[in-house]
C-alpha cells in the first residue's frame, strides 16, 4: 500500500509537506498542493487517518462516502435505503465514516479526470456507487481511476481498484421462471428495466436461458425494455395482452405494480387470469392487493458486502465481482395458468 | 442466526443438555446426542464458542476447516499453499483457528447426509474446500448442506450456505489472447484442464469468447482438454503444431511448462517458433527457461477472499460469488508471430 512517505520521496520532499497538502492546510502553497495531490493519484495512494482527527482515541481511521443518483433513499419503502443502511452497519464495524452525496459524479467533478482529486481532497479512502447508469464519462474514470471504488450493479473490466456488487440475476430469473413453469405457464413476458443498463442486458440473457431450461419459447412480442417506475407498465401490457401473455416478469416491484394496475384497468384479475412477478421485494409488495410474488434482492445485504467488497480493495485484495443470491417470496399476484395451451 | 436455545425449544430439552450434544459430553446417551445433532443440522445451527475454550480470554472463538485433495499445498511452490496460506492470515485477524483437512470428503464422512454431522461433531462453523472435483456426491451434499461452506472453482446453484471464489476466467482469457493477437499470432491453440470441471468449461466459453472479440478462428483441432501436470502437453502438442498453431494457451503453468519440453524436443524454439502462455503464475514460471509468460491468480488474496466469504456466510450474508482480477505477467515465452498468415 501506497504511504505518504513514498509520495515524499517520488517528489523529493518532506513527508509533513506531503501531509499538508493532502490535509488541505493553508500554510503550503497551491502549487505544492497540486503537486502532491498528482503524486497521490499517480502512485494509487489511499486516504487513511485524517489529520484534524489526530489525537482524538475512537476517531474512525477512514472516511469513505455514497455516492447516490436515480435512487431514493430516504425511506424504508424506497430500494437505496436499506442498500445504505447495510453499508453503514458493516462501516460501524470498522469504526469508519460515511458520507452520502445524494448527487450526480459529474456535478461534483467537473473535469474528466477529477474522481480521484476529488476523493483525495476530501480525504475518501473509498466509495460506493449506487443508481449510476454507466455512461462513457464514468466509465472512462472508473475504468482508470486508483481509489477503491464500488459500484452497484455495474461492471468495469480489468482495474483491480474497481469491484461490483449486486444480485445473480441467472438464479433470480431461473427462480421465476421456475415457479410461473410450475403453474403451467407457457406464455410469459418479461418487462424489463432500463434498456442499455448492464443489470438489463444481463436479466434479458437470464430471462432468455431460463425459458431455454424449461423448454419454453421466447416470443419476441412478449420482451420489453421500459424503466423502473410504475408508469412504464402502460406502452407494454396492452401489447403482452394482446398476445395472449398469462404471466408476466418485471424487473422490479414498481413496475409490477403498474402491470397489475394496467391489467386490472382492462377488466382482468391477478393473478385468475394473469399471473405477475416483481424483483426486488421492496415493502410496497405487501401492501398492495394483491401482493405481489417478488424475486427478493436482499437489499441489508447488498450494502454490507459492498463496505466489505471495498475494504478488501483498500487492502489490495482485488475482487471483481461480489454477487449475491437472490430468493422467491411467493405471495398472491401468482396462480396456476387457466388458459389452454 | 440459530442459538442452542432454538435446538433446545425445538427438541423440548435444557439448552445445558443441547451444549453438552455438541459438544460430545460422556454424561449423556448416545441417543439424546444423536437427536440433538439432527436438529441442530434441522434447523442449520452453526457452532461458535467451543466448552473447552471457556474461560480461556483470547480462545478462538470459532474453528474452521479447509479439506484439501487432488492439489499439492505442502511447499510454496505449490498451488495450494498460499490459497491456504491467505485463508489463514485472514483467520488470524479474526482470532479464528483454522484445521487443514488433507483428505476426501468421503474418507471422513462415510454416509452420503454425514457432512453436516461431521462439522457439527467437531465444532466447526464452516470449511473451504479446496481441489474437489464435484462429482455427483458432493454436489448433492452441497446442494442442501446448512454449514457454511466455500467452493474453490466450484459452483452450486440456489444454496445461500454455499459460495464460490476463483478468478474471473473471462478476464483471464481475454488478456491471454489479446497479448498474443497484438504480438500477431492468429493460429492460437488452447490446453485446457480437466474436461468436466466447472472450471474448464468455464475456461473454453472464454476462450472462444475472447478469439470471436479478437475476430480470430476457434479452430477445433487447436482446443483439447488435458489435467494438470506437464505430462498431459505430449499427448496434444504435437497435434496443435501439425495444425500449424503459432501459439499455446496452457490452462496451468505445470502444463505449459510440459509444453515447452514437448516444442522443444521437437526441434523448435519457444518463443521464436511458437509462443507458450501459461496460468497461475506458480514460482515455476521463473525457475524455467524461457520464463513463462502467464495469467496471474492471486493465490493468497483468493485465500483471503475465501475466508471473508467463510465469514459472511456465518453472518448471513448470502454471498453466492465471489470473483478475483486475474493479471497477465509478461515474461520470455511469447514473441512476435514469425509465420506468415
Amino acid at each position: 500500500m501506497v504511504s505518504i512517505k513514498d509520495i515524499a520521496n517520488h517528489l523529493g520532499i518532506a513527508t509533513s509537506t506531503v501531509s499538508k497538502g493532502l490535509n488541505n492546510a493553508t500554510d503550503i502553497s497551491d502549487e505544492t498542493k497540486k503537486k502532491v495531490i498528482a503524486a497521490a493519484i499517480e502512485l494509487g495512494y489511499t486516504p487513511k487517518r485524517r489529520k484534524f482527527y489526530n489525537g482524538q482515541p475512537d476517531a474512525p481511521e477512514r472516511k469513505v462516502c455514497v455516492f447516490i443518483e436515480n435512487m431514493d433513499y430516504e425511506n424504508k419503502d424506497q430500494f437505496g435505503y436499506d442498500l445504505i443502511q447495510g453499508f453503514k452497519q458493516s462501516a460501524a464495524l470498522y469504526n469508519w465514516e460515511v458520507d452520502i452525496i445524494p448527487s450526480s459524479l459529474n456535478a461534483r467533478t467537473s473535469t474528466s479526470n477529477d474522481y480521484d482529486q476529488f476523493m483525495l481532497m476530501n480525504q475518501y479512502s473509498g466509495a460506493f456507487m449506487i443508481g449510476f447508469s454507466m455512461h462513457n464519462d464514468y466509465s472512462i474514470q472508473f475504468s482508470k481511476t486508483h481509489i477503491p471504488t464500488v459500484l452497484f450493479d455495474n461492471y468495469i473490466p480489468e482495474n483491480p481498484k474497481v469491484g461490483y456488487v449486486g444480485t445473480d440475476g441467472n438464479e433470480g430469473l431461473e427462480l421465476a421462471v421456475r415457479h410461473l413453469y410450475e403453474l403451467g405457464h407457457k406464455k410469459i413476458a418479461f418487462l424489463n428495466g432500463a434498456k442499455n443498463a448492464m443489470v438489463s442486458i444481463e436479466q434479458t440473457k437470464a430471462f432468455k436461458n431460463a425459458m431455454k431450461k424449461y423448454d419454453l419459447d421466447v416470443d419476441s412480442q412478449l420482451l420489453e425494455s421500459g424503466y423502473y417506475v410504475p408508469d412504464c407498465a402502460k406502452y407494454h401490457v396492452p401489447k403482452f395482452l394482446d398476445n395472449k401473455a398469462t404471466a408476466i416478469i418485471c424487473a422490479s416491484d414498481l413496475i409490477a405494480r403498474g402491470a397489475i394496475s394496467e391489467v386490472t384497468k382492462r377488466g382482468l384479475k391477478v393473478p385468475d387470469d394473469i399471473s405477475i412477478i416483481g424483483y426486488d421485494d421492496l415493502p410496497i409488495c405487501l401492501t398492495v392487493s394483491p401482493t405481489i410474488t417478488t424475486i427478493r434482492q436482499d437489499r441489508l445485504s447488498l450494502g454490507k458486502s459492498a463496505m466489505i467488497l471495498l475494504r478488501c480493495l483498500i487492502d489490495d485484495v482485488p475482487i471483481s465481482k461480489s454477487i449475491l443470491r437472490p430468493e422467491l417470496i411467493v405471495r398472491e399476484s401468482t396462480a396456476r395458468c387457466k388458459a389452454q395451451s
